[in-house]
């Protein structure tokens, strides 16, 4: 008996899996961390309104969801100043990023990104058989300048551009990024993933008309507003784009709690602002504790930190693992010079005595 | 400006969505339905465990799922007697079998099914440019000879069967099914649907090899399990092909609440007996209400009752608007022969007897 037979893409992509959750040493070890700070969640949790709409929530589980999300994207579209039309919900921004390539990438189309971003956003590019091209960070930023650029010498489809960064947490002022789409060549998508952009500086959001074809923005309910495993997220665009997630999106594919939970917690703007405080309280906390150890911490927009080990890749990853073997659980970039870094997550202040107290163990078993 | 540039696929597609749900009329009229007998939901609930598992796990809803669903895995894995290699859990069926064509299916490649079965299958395989093949039903049955030809005829590589059968709740022994797979082509994958499957009768899942790679089967918490709204389901196969999943599927796509939910809800297997007992009431009551109005309905072995209105497609369309107009949500079959009938799903006895109710003035207002 013969298998089945994939298609040419599938036999070719690898079968290694680059998602290892922290669930998985935790079973090896038996031991839970004692501080999660390696997935940029918010530790701090969702609003409690949310909590409570989710809990009720639960009662009417033997019901489908709602296919079209209605009314959290007309509360959306109401925060947002725009139309129902331009917004989609879906599972994570990493399930709406599969379906974007997917309506964009055909085998050997190319796409842009930058060494060492997103790598789900790689992942999905693989998937479709697209060929990615990648551009270095300047000075730990993401480049428009550099990403538009080599989009219009390979004549890419997409360009993939995080404002605030992952996994540096540096960001642009709006204007520049905006002020950089008129680089962007004919029929190039930029793809602004925004998950970040509740805890950056006003101004980090470009303003753009929501209806300009080149531009789609990704934003989700798993950082500021906290309810990660919820998995719910959504891209705001053109009218045509948005509507051509309808053609190939499993309709049904969003958790009915999850439409509860993030309609309640968009709707806590009170709790929103205090997620944030907190988040700004834990990085300046994060920078303290490395300057105590003598290393250098990146300017953060996000709710994480990235602590430069000040050595190469290898030190960093044996810092990196000394916190693991503390029961942190931390991670770190993939890509050279980014991967001198680790990323700390922002966590509430008991969680950072706990790093405070194995920094130093960590950075001394690394060094010996 | 230009916009962006859609493959030939997505340009090739309807924009028009056939996803519809209740909820669209609710929101139209202003009005609840009475009664929600459309969707083969289980109208009855999941297990009050399953409840008290998803609210306490609502608590932890800022951390991200696990994306192995490694507890729920394993805990299927012994309830059916195979190694979790075996099993890759999933957003519901509709979303593995979105991966599962996207795994098989390039464009121009043949898929076979039947002409009136789950539209939801045909979505995916238009969705990546399969060429589908419908055959018959014979006598209100999916046919699985006449699939198997079919397969071999055009060369498939991927045949869609579901056992019980949606949208008529007419069912196969899992015997013939095993001995028709005699003759499914080399390289044809058989894609069994067993989403009704805990109401059917002893021997209706046919026995089966689970590393047999000609057959991949998948099964759903939304039907008997009661959580619909939750999105998760999961395939059983041989290991490669489950693994194959990994390499395009959207790891992080199911949500954390729901995979505690799923866990407590196949736990409480007692409830489960409940469960199928009341269906079968109320498969019971729905053909007594039927005959009461001299209407024959079909013998189901699904949480749900096809009703021969016993004229055309436009006669039974009629039936359903007059029901509808009574606030009872119902469905009927898109494909003829089959759409002479409307589908009802299993309702409490509260919402039979507003079907009770309705029907009489439904079947006069359609004959008037």
């Amino acid at each position: 008996m013969t298998g089945p037979r994939y298609t040419d893409i599938v036999r070719a992509l690898p079968a290694s899996v680059p998602f290892v959750g922290p669930e998985v040493r935790e079973r090896e070890t038996g031991t839970p961390f004692a501080a999660r700070l390696g997935a940029n969640e918010n530790v701090f949790g969702p609003s409690p309104k949310a909590i409570a709409a989710m809990q009720e929530a639960v009662h009417d589980i033997w019901k489908y969801s709602d296919a079209t999300s209605h009314d959290l994207r007309h509360a959306l579209a109401a925060h947002h100043g725009i139309a129902p039309e331009n917004i989609v919900v879906g599972e994570g921004i990493d399930g709406l990023l599969g379906y974007l390539v997917r309506l964009l990438v055909e085998p050997g189309d190319a796409v842009v990104t930058s060494q060492g971003a997103y790598p789900t956003f790689n992942y999905h590019v693989a998937g479709f058989g697209g060929e990615l091209h990648k551009v270095p960070y300047k000075d730990d930023h993401e480049d428009p300048t550099a990403l538009f650029t080599r989009a219009k010498e390979v004549g890419a489809k997409l360009v993939y551009l995080a404002n605030p960064d992952n996994p540096m947490g540096t960001w642009h002022d709006g204007a520049l990024i905006r002020a950089a789409l008129d680089d962007l060549p004919q029929g190039c998508l930029l793809m602004l993933d925004e998950a970040y952009i509740e805890f950056a500086p006003d101004g980090t959001a470009p303003e753009l008309d929501i209806d300009d074809p080149r531009v789609i923005r990704m934003r989700t309910f798993s950082k500021a507003y906290g309810i990660a495993g919820a998995r719910i997220a959504y891209a705001m665009g053109a009218p045509d784009l948005i509507q051509s997630f309808d053609k190939i999106r499993n309709h049904f594919g969003v958790n009915r709690i999850a439409q509860s939970g993030a309609l309640a917690a968009l709707q806590d703007e009170a709790w929103l602002t205090k997620t944030v405080a907190w988040m700004s309280e834990a990085r300046d906390r994060i920078a303290e504790i490395a300057a105590a150890n003598g290393l250098h911490s990146l300017p953060s927009a996000a709710n994480f930190v990235a602590v430069d080990c000040g050595h190469d890749c290898d030190f960093a990853r044996m810092v990196l693992n000394e916190l693991i073997e503390r029961d942190l659980f931390v991670r770190m970039p993939g890509v050279a010079p980014l991967n001198r870094c680790i990323r700390i997550s922002c966590g509430r202040p008991q969680d950072l005595d706990l790093l405070a107290q194995a920094l130093p163990e960590a950075l001394a078993a690394a060094r010996s």
